[in-house]
């Protein structure tokens, strides 16, 4: 199977497992975390081909990615009663759909040979705005405005993944190393409480 | 005229009367109501129209919907003094709106071909969005979100109406059972305060 | 250049000065303020060609918006520590961009042969929703639906821009009546307190 698809396939398991745990929080019903789940994982690549006109959107033709949501969420549900640390699962998974859905969004912009700035556009919508949509919808301030870096970290990783490339890396390492820095970034700006600056503090 | 004209008209009217009640929760001036009456009738059908890529939107140029939405915002605000349950209407008005455009949506996916799956979640996003987009608006959290069973009286009813059609029954009757169905089913599961398992009851 | 190019420039810069404001109060990072001007600016009229079916958005291949969003939000940063009355400034821009906006719709509405009511929806969706979508990503009630006229401000505009096309009066001075009387309607609706009236005072 094509790297890109796994590389999606994986995403799309991580952020379905993420909504599945913003809904429980909010103690949605079975089927309220389903369609949570969906919107995480598959609403920032709507949004995506949305702007790019690439409608109707796939999920209404194919269902394999509904099917992987599916069986993520009833996974997320069985797996709740053990897991302790639930913040930390969250956290986790939110990661990992971050990286791996900012490199699905760089290619679908390198496939329509898009500039490498709106390739990582793409790539940030992708991966931030199923989360921007779940937590709208559950009425919390969206992650991706909040103090942590979020979708800075999209953008850093989309650069190294050109940087990469300009240096005629191959394309699966370029892809690896890009989802690889954004999933670890990620998770030491939450462990050690990275921000960027706030250059308005109050002058007094 | 043809049925589905006339049921997407009425549906129109009950989601603009639905829309006007939750304005006026708010306080806004009539201008604002007309906007949210026109987002909850319109905004469903809105975003499936952008999700299949039917655009331009057929209401910048058909301005039949935008004049029935009109006249019922008028009809909800003359209404609203003599109204004493206030909220028994509101969620009257929002359960025939959900039931006719649920018929509506599923009629669009059947017109392009679409697998029935496809044609129920077009049913759904045409039923409840605009109710989600309105709640959004007005800084409440989506009913749809909540606790009482609401999308997925529109999947049972999508789910029926397949069932129903596929025993070679007419169209007409299938589209009125179907509708009969989810405005019934949702005003009981209201009043009798049904709901689907939350699976994750915390565990202490 | 043309008067309108020269008209969005402004409405992009002034609105693009209102997110940077808003994002600060909300004290997100340098990057999510970007974000936010970037949406604020871009926002209403994206949505508007989301509508119209003028995809992929233009955004995303010409990055001339992208870049007076950036060079705004620096300035806007940069003389935030100067301004002292900081609410003013923001209902300031927020009010230009607002009829700049408004004019920007209409035209292309006009371009596109559209009814004068689809075109001056088009106006109104353009300079409201950029703001509505802010307010959202922010968890702000948004400002459309509060209690100062807003969205209507733009409907008087546009219905003032028709009336005086109808009058063979040439289109820029039109167009320059027509954002005057938007900026500063909205300015002294503020300062007044102009309300549209709310029907339904509770009746006891």
């Amino acid at each position: 199977m094509e790297s890109l698809k796994v590389i999606e396939i994986v995403g799309t398991v991580a952020f379905s497992i993420a909504g599945t745990f913003a809904a429980m929080e909010k103690k949605l019903d079975v089927f309220g975390t389903f369609i949570i789940a969906f919107i995480t994982a598959l609403g920032g690549g709507t949004l995506r081909d949305m702007l790019l006109g690439e409608v109707p959107v796939r999920w209404l033709f194919e269902f394999s990615s509904g099917f992987i949501v599916l069986l993520s969420t009833i996974i997320g549900l069985l797996f709740k009663t053990v897991i302790k640390n639930y913040h930390n699962v969250l956290l986790l998974f939110d990661s990992i759909g971050l990286g791996f859905f900012t490199v699905v969004g760089i290619q679908v912009g390198i496939g329509l040979d898009l500039h490498p700035i709106a390739c990582i556009a793409l790539g940030t919508i992708t991966a931030c705005f199923g989360g921007v949509i779940r937590d709208i919808s559950l009425s919390n301030i969206p992650l991706i405005f909040q103090k942590e870096i979020y979708a800075t970290t999209c953008i850093f990783g989309g650069a190294i993944f050109f940087l990469l490339q300009s240096m005629d890396i191959p394309k699966m390492p370029v892809e690896i190393i890009c989802l690889v820095f954004i999933v670890l970034f990620r998770l030491l700006s939450v462990k050690f409480h990275w921000q960027l600056p706030v250059i308005w503090k109050p002058v007094k």
